[in-house]
C-alpha cells in the first residue's frame, strides 16, 4: 500500500492537496519502461527530439494558465510563477537552438599519419532529477531539458512541498507521446528520492548541502555520477566608488526576489565603511517600499514563505543575530497572517561572522550589512564561508570590480548587478566548496554532461608488422 | 613511529627494498606545505610552469638510466620500462604544447546587449593521485602533469608494490625548486591512500574496481571530486572480412604487452565462426614465438608477473576455465622460476561466459577465443560485461567496423588495431559501467578537469531601474 503525503498551502497553512509516492517496485517498473523507450528516443536523433520539444512547448502554452495557477498554489506567489513558465519555455527554445552545434561528431588527426580519431558521444540511458520547492517548475526542468535533448530518458522527483504543478505539466507532456515515453515525474519525499538513485545512471540534485552530501555518498555507492547544485550564502561587495543607486536597487532585488528563497540570493552585504551609512539608509528606504503579496496574490511583491520548516530556521537566525547585538532597521520577524507565514524585507546592521545570519543559508529576504575598512578585508569576509556558489561586486570601474571578482572563491560573480545567473545561463560555472559538485549546469557545455565521450581510433592502413611492439 | 613496508622483487621473489609511509600528521604537514606553495605556482602563470616542466624534463634525462633501472627492479621488465620514461617525457612536451590554447580566458556576448560574460578557470589547490603498480611511472604522472600545468599542487601515492622509481624521480624533481615545492610523492599502502583522500581537493585514482568504488565513496564523504580509472575486460571482435595477419598480430600485442598487466589489454576475443580455426592457428603460432624475459631482462619479450597476489587470481581463472572445459593451446599456467612468477602467452578455446576468464579482469597474457555466428551475437557478447573501458574491432572495411564500434558500450574502440589508447591520448573518452568515472583523462580537455570554471557576468551600463524586477 502506498501512503499519501499531505501538502500544505503556503498562503493558508492548510493541507489542501496530497501526493502518493510510488512503491519501490512501481518506481522500478516505471524506470524499466523509460529505459526501453530511451533506445528509440536516442536513435531517433536530435531532429526528432527538437520536434518533440516544439510540440511540448505548444502543449505547455495550451496549459499555461493552469500551470501558473498550480505554481501559485504551490508557492503562494504570482509573478515569479508566470516568470517560471516563461523561463522554462525560453529554455526549451534556447537548448533546441544550441544543441545542433554540440552534438556533431568531430574528426581529429593524430601525430601518426595512419591513425585518425572519430569522436562521438553516448547519452546516459536514464537520468534522475531531484528538485526543490523554491522554483518548482524551473528547477525540475533546468537539467531535464538538456538531458532529454542529449538523448537520455529522465525521471524527475520534485519536492513534496510544492508538487501541484506536476499535474498540469504531465497533461502537456501527455500530448507528445514521444516525450511522454521518456519523461516521467514521480511524486514523493526523501524516501522516493533515495530509491530513485538506485534506479538511474546519473543523478542531478538541487537542494540543501546536508541532503546533497547524502546524495553524493549514495550516488558513489551506486557508482553513478552526481551533479549537485546546493546552497549558497552569496556575498555582495560594494566599493566606495560604486554607483549607490544601482547597488542598492540591485542588491535589494538579489536578496528579496522570490522572498529570498533562492540559492543564489544575496545573503551578506559588505560595504566600504566611508559610504556605509548612506548605503544602509538608501537600502532601508527602498526595502520599505516593498509590500507583501497579501491579502491577494495580485498585491505587493513579497510572497509567503513556502516551506513551513524554513520559517523555523529564519527565526533561529534572526534571534541569534539580535541576541548578539544586530540592529533591525526594517522587517525582522516571521509574521503569521491567516495561516500563511511571511517575512518583510529586512535590513540588519551591527552584524558579524559569529552570527548564523552571516554564515548559514537563511533563504529569506534578509540583508545583513557590514562595513569593511579595506578591499582586502572585504575579500576575506566574502571568502570566509563554507559556500562558494556566486557573489556580486559593485565598483565605479569594471577593472576595479574584476580585480576583486578574481579573488572571490565562487563560480559566478555578477559585476555591478546581483544574482545575474538567475536569468543568464550562458556562462560556464562550477560551484566552489560545499555549494556543489559536477560539471557546469550553465553554458552550452552543460548538455555534454549527459553524454559519455567515446573515441574511435581508426588505423587506416593495413600495417601487419607490429610497428608498436618493442621487443 | 612509522612502520616500514617491505617490497618484493618480481624477478627474485625476495623482499629487497622497503618504504616508510608518512604518519597522518606528517602527511597533513606535507599537504599544508604544498597548499602554501600552490599559491605562487598558480599566480606565477602558465609560462613559468612550462619553464619548470622543461627543466624537469632535462633533469629526468640526466637521471634517465637510474630511473629505468629502478623501474626494471620494480617491474622486472626492461623495454616497457624504457618506454615508460620516454612516454612520460613525451607527455610533458605534449601538455606544454597543448596548454596555452586551453587556459585562455574567453569572452562571450549574451542576448542582453549590456551584459557580457568573461570566462575564467581556477585550479583546485591540491590534487591527490593514487596510482597502480603496472606502469609505475606513467600512471603516476598521467594525471599529475595536466594537474600541475593547470596550476594545482599534486601529491602522489604510488603503489607499495612498485615504489622504487620514486627515489630517482624525486632526485630529478629536487633540481627544479619551483616544481619540488608543489609536487610530492608519498610512499605507502592503502591506509596512506585513504588518509590522502581526506587532505586533498580532488582525487585521481587508477586501479581496481573494488578499490575504486571505495575511493568513490570516501571522496563523496569528503565532498571532493574523484576521477576514477578502473579495470577493464576489453573484447576484440574479428569479422570474417578482417585481415587475419593484421588481426592476430595486433591482438597478440594488445593482450601480451607488459605481460597483460594493463587495464586496456585485450582479454576476450570473439571471432567469426567461419574463420575461427584459421585465426586460432595463426594466433597460437605467433604466441609461441614469444619468449620470457628470462634469465636476464635482455631476453625475450614477456616480463614477470609483478604482483604476487595477481598470480593467485590468474591461477584461479585458469583452473576455473579448464574445469569448465576450456582447451589450452599454449602456455596455460603460472610458472615459478628462481622465485619470480611468470606466465607465457596463452591461447584458450572452448570458452564461454560462465568462466571467470571471460568475465573478470585477469591481468595476464591470456587470450580466450570464442567463435560467433552473427555480428549481432558478437556485439552482445562484447557488451555482456560489467566493464566498459575499451575494445577493438577488426573488419575488411572501416564502415563495417564503425557500425559495430558504435554499438559497443566502451569509451574507446580501436579499429583494425588493438589497445591504441595505450599510445594515443588525443581522443576524449569516458569509461562505461564500472570501468571508471569522472572527466576524460585523454584529449586536450583532460587538463580542464583540474579547474573550476568561473563566470564573471558584467553589466556594462549603469541601469539603475530594476529592469529585471517584475513586481
Amino acid at each position: 500500500m502506498n501512503i499519501s503525503i499531505g501538502v500544505r498551502n503556503p498562503r493558508t497553512g492548510q493541507v489542501d492537496y496530497s501526493i502518493t509516492p510510488p512503491t519501490p517496485s512501481d518506481l522500478a517498473e516505471q524506470c524499466r519502461h523509460l529505459r526501453n523507450a530511451q533506445i528509440d528516443w536516442q536513435q531517433g536523433g536530435l531532429k526528432a527530439r527538437i520536434e518533440a520539444f516544439q510540440q511540448w512547448k505548444q502543449a505547455v502554452q495550451v496549459h499555461r494558465e493552469e500551470l501558473i495557477q498550480a505554481l501559485v498554489a504551490d508557492t503562494g506567489r504570482l509573478s515569479v510563477s508566470a516568470l517560471e513558465v516563461d523561463s522554462f519555455l525560453g529554455s526549451l527554445d534556447r537548448w533546441c537552438h544550441l544543441a545542433p552545434d554540440f552534438l556533431e561528431g568531430e574528426e581529429r588527426n593524430t601525430a601518426i599519419p595512419f591513425i585518425r580519431i572519430q569522436q562521438t558521444a553516448v547519452p546516459y540511458a536514464l537520468v534522475g532529477v531531484i528538485s526543490p520547492w523554491n522554483f518548482p517548475l524551473l528547477l525540475s526542468t533546468i537539467d531535464t531539458i538538456p538531458a532529454l535533448l542529449a538523448g537520455c530518458a529522465v525521471v524527475v522527483k520534485p519536492s513534496e512541498i510544492a508538487p501541484r504543478f506536476v499535474e498540469p505539466l504531465m497533461k502537456a507532456i501527455a500530448t507528445v507521446p514521444a516525450l511522454q515515453s521518456v519523461l516521467t515525474y514521480v511524486t514523493g519525499a526523501g524516501e522516493t528520492g533515495a530509491n530513485l538513485i538506485g534506479q538511474v545512471d546519473l543523478i542531478c540534485f538541487t537542494g540543501s548541502v546536508a541532503t546533497g552530501r547524502k546524495v553524493a555518498v549514495a550516488a558513489a555507492q551506486h557508482f553513478i555520477p552526481a551533479f549537485l547544485e546546493l546552497g549558497g550564502k552569496d556575498p555582495a561587495i560594494v566599493l566606495k566608488s560604486a554607483d549607490l543607486e544601482l547597488a542598492t536597487s540591485a542588491i535589494l532585488w538579489g536578496s528579496v526576489v522570490n522572498t529570498g528563497q533562492s540559492c543564489l540570493s544575496i545573503e551578506r552585504i559588505y560595504v566600504a565603511d566611508t559610504i556605509f551609512d548612506q548605503f544602509v539608509e538608501q537600502l532601508v528606504s527602498k526595502a520599505k517600499t516593498l509590500k507583501l503579496a497579501y491579502p491577494t496574490v495580485e498585491d505587493g511583491q513579497i510572497g509567503p514563505i513556502i516551506a513551513e520548516r524554513q520559517a523555523t530556521i529564519i527565526t533561529d537566525h534572526l534571534q541569534d543575530a539580535i541576541a548578539k547585538g544586530a540592529i533591525v532597521h526594517c522587517g525582522g520577524k516571521v509574521e503569521s497572517l491567516e495561516g500563511g507565514l511571511w517575512h518583510r524585507p529586512t535590513v540588519l546592521t551591527n552584524v558579524n561572522h559569529s552570527m548564523k545570519v552571516m554564515t548559514e543559508e537563511t533563504f529569506a529576504p534578509i540583508m545583513p550589512v557590514m562595513p569593511f575598512p579595506t578591499v582586502q578585508a572585504a575579500i576575506e569576509l566574502a571568502n570566509d564561508t563554507i559556500y562558494g556558489l556566486s557573489a556580486a561586486v559593485f565598483a565605479g570601474s569594471e577593472a576595479e570590480a574584476i580585480e576583486i571578482a578574481n579573488q572571490i572563491n565562487a563560480g559566478a560573480i555578477s559585476i555591478n548587478d546581483a544574482a545575474l545567473t538567475a536569468i543568464m545561463h550562458e556562462g560556464e560555472k562550477n560551484a566552489f566548496k560545499f555549494s556543489g559538485m559536477g560539471g557546469s549546469r550553465m553554458g552550452a557545455a552543460a548538455l555534454k554532461r549527459f553524454m559519455r565521450k567515446k573515441a574511435l581510433l581508426i588505423k587506416t592502413q593495413a600495417i601487419t608488422d607490429p610497428w608498436w611492439f618493442q621487443s
